[in-house]
């Protein structure tokens, strides 16, 4: 008998490695933060001897699911300004609001909110951009969660950095010091192309190349965005950073709502994933995602929530369902998009856009073992006729039961583990005091 | 001090009577089923003299949700088949398992799953339209929700009845059975215009005036549904059901998706209730409504969940969020709806559109004790800066913590009272095996 550190049995495993298929009745065999074997659940306990062991009976286990665009510290701007466009939101509420809270704190309470309620709902790696990437890394740490973690850069100063270079500098830093750290990975992430200028997007580039580092940007959210872009630089945005040797398969686009045949041509040839926030999108009265064309071009979709500011839920239970059913009326076919299609966007494809598919996205051996557990057999999942349909279209991010990060127990029976939601909330009451005062 | 049944103290109160206006630190004093009072906290306390109090400082108060239109016994074939266009997903599949398995108690069963997901995500009353209505109103009544309940009318058999007029004979004898209760309502539900031929829809007409009831209807479904009508009778089902003379303020027409000028007109002037099942369509490949056009025209729009079969969920609150944020997006005006207003569509408006706003559908004196209480104290609704942003935007059904029908303690601290959850998914299951043999 080997000795593990966790044998995790259930009903059903969905991998995510082989379409929709389903493993019954076998186990997930953990040691040393990763996924050591998966086996039929009555071989796994003949041929390891496991110091925890969970028999979940009415669950399924499935990769944890993966954030692919968040901007985690501003959930406590969660329901600070609603019903408004993209352009209002963030030149008369969100930017006045960031310019005069944001500071270490803020992000790390922020973030620490966002943290615990990515969990609670089955997310287990988050991809962040936002100032003071430290806090974040702090926050991820300590609660527990991976994170990829974007080193913000614009044009514009905040209260985090001045200029470009500073920025950079400050994020440069930021990576030295938290590169050993395995649940934390870096990106550069040039805030938008309409808050970055072409010198900054080509030293970036360098940098990226140079350090073999995933590009982070909002690209094409809104049609204000493209056409601003046309008038000053004659070209859209995606052509734009095509033009500047942006492009390729280290990009990671949030949202992409309209797209010219061309830009749809530069994303699919170039390789670049497109992170979708379908709420966000339709929150901000941005629109809808092609997501049909973006699968016809065979372009890599991740989803994302984008911030409690602008969803105003981190819930990717509810992204799915969306990214299902939206896509079902969009283009009137009821066969597009089948749960498995949906679920792979949430895991492996996320894994992918962030370059980290060696590592995460499918439960496979040697993989960390980012895993959570569903409970298909309560009210609202039953009957259960297809694991898949219960899991995409019945069951709610309450479902979720347990969540293991780096084979690390964080979620169990739906409470957290190690992490006080008593304290976290204190914080962020009296930061919301702080700021409605205002 | 006057002796009462209930005091329930709130942090919030969102009546539904006063647009968004929410009451501050109130209490609802209920008696003899009904809201006797609205009252400041303190002096509730002072006035009243309750068998039972509630001090919830974390939670909204709210009128419980009115699901408009449900079949709530196909929760049995919740995920029996999914990803399909309404027409093949009714004609092979749907029909078939109907024909095969329908009865009483598939009804009974099926009716109580629905029921017990409702209840524990918020709603009060709902809208229902199937065979054996017995089964649903001796369900509603052993579970205590509030129904009303359409006698079904088509020109085909079924497992329930062989022709209109013993499936309107079947009907009135449930009517009869059931009129003293105070649960239960009834309306004449004339299945579609494509499933009734125009001299039942006379018949059912001339019996709707004498016997002052609302008819409830499936109607605009799907374009393929207006194609055909315009094939076969020249003319929209709108405008068919026009020139029969069936439209009305008690018409109840559930869908109502592709509509002309002139079908909105016809709605409009006739003062027809839409019930809006924005899940449904989108699942079934139908399309969207166009509630910014209904809206315009003055039309009262409901929401409903349509059944289990084709959403798959009979949650109110996913209904919510969907319908606040789709129509900012497809009309790409974030401002287009809010809160207040999707609150009131899964409310006072889903009580016009039965006929019920008299007694049910905001939080008024002497109306019936329908209220929900709703925690926005979780690190999902937390910061709260506008409670009716937080409770559509960021609350799910798994946040309802209480709730009373008729005065009565349906769900407590989310533990359903006087119901077994545990029976109710033993003979769910046994009704699965049945199903998935064949």
């Amino acid at each position: 008998m080997i000795k593990v550190d966790k044998i995790i049995s259930a009903t059903w495993i969905y991998t995510g490695e082989d379409q929709d298929k389903v493993l019954f009745d076998h186990s997930i065999v953990v040691s040393d933060q990763k996924i050591r074997d998966i086996q039929p659940t009555i071989k796994a306990h003949e041929m390891y001897e496991a110091e925890e062991t969970y028999q979940l009976s009415d669950h399924i286990l499935l990769p944890g699911l993966i954030n692919a665009h968040t901007h985690s510290a501003m959930s406590l701007l969660k329901g600070y300004a609603d019903d408004l466009q993209l352009e209002t939101w963030l030149n008369d509420y969100i930017w006045p609001a960031e310019s005069k809270f944001v500071n270490y704190d803020f992000v790390r309470v922020g973030s620490e909110l966002a943290i615990a309620e990515m969990i609670k709902g089955g997310t287990t790696t988050f991809n962040d951009m936002y100032f003071f990437p430290e806090a974040t890394a702090e926050a991820s740490k300590n609660l527990g969660i991976r994170a990829n973690i974007g080193l913000v850069v614009m044009e514009f100063p905040s209260n985090y950095a001045n200029d470009p270079q500073e920025y950079l500098n400050k994020g440069f830093e930021f990576r030295d010091h938290w590169r050993d750290n395995k649940l934390i990975s870096t990106s550069i992430a040039p805030h938008a192309p309409y808050s970055v200028s072409n010198s900054t997007f080509e030293l970036i580039n360098t940098y990226a190349e140079q350090l073999n580092l995933t590009i982070h940007t909002h690209l094409h959210e809104t049609r204000n965005e493209i056409e601003e872009s046309i008038k000053q630089f004659s070209s859209t945005p995606i052509e734009r950073l095509s033009e500047l040797g942006l492009l390729g398969p280290k990009l990671m686009a949030a949202h992409c709502v309209h797209l010219s045949e061309n830009d749809m041509y530069q994303l699919k040839s170039n390789g670049v994933s497109v992170l979708c926030n379908i709420s966000s999108n339709m929150k901000l009265g941005s629109g809808f995602v092609d997501v049909y064309q973006l699968i016809n071009n065979n372009i890599n979709i991740a989803i994302g929530t984008d911030s409690s500011a602008s969803n105003n839920r981190l819930d990717m239970f509810s992204e799915m369902r969306s990214m299902a059913l939206n896509n079902k009326a969009l283009t009137m076919k009821s066969e597009f998009l089948k749960p498995s299609e949906v679920l792979k966007m949430a895991t492996i494809n996320g894994a992918k856009a962030l370059g980290l598919d060696h590592i995460i996205g499918s439960i496979v051996k040697n993989k960390y073992a980012d895993i959570i557990a569903v409970n298909l057999d309560r009210i609202d999942t039953q009957p259960c006729y297809d694991p898949l349909a219960s899991l995409v279209y019945c069951a709610d991010r309450s479902s979720v039961e347990y969540v293991w990060i780096n084979g690390d127990t964080k979620l169990k029976e739906r409470v957290l583990v190690n992490i006080d939601e008593i304290e976290i909330l204190q914080k962020v009451k009296s930061w919301k005091n702080k700021i409605n005062q205002t």
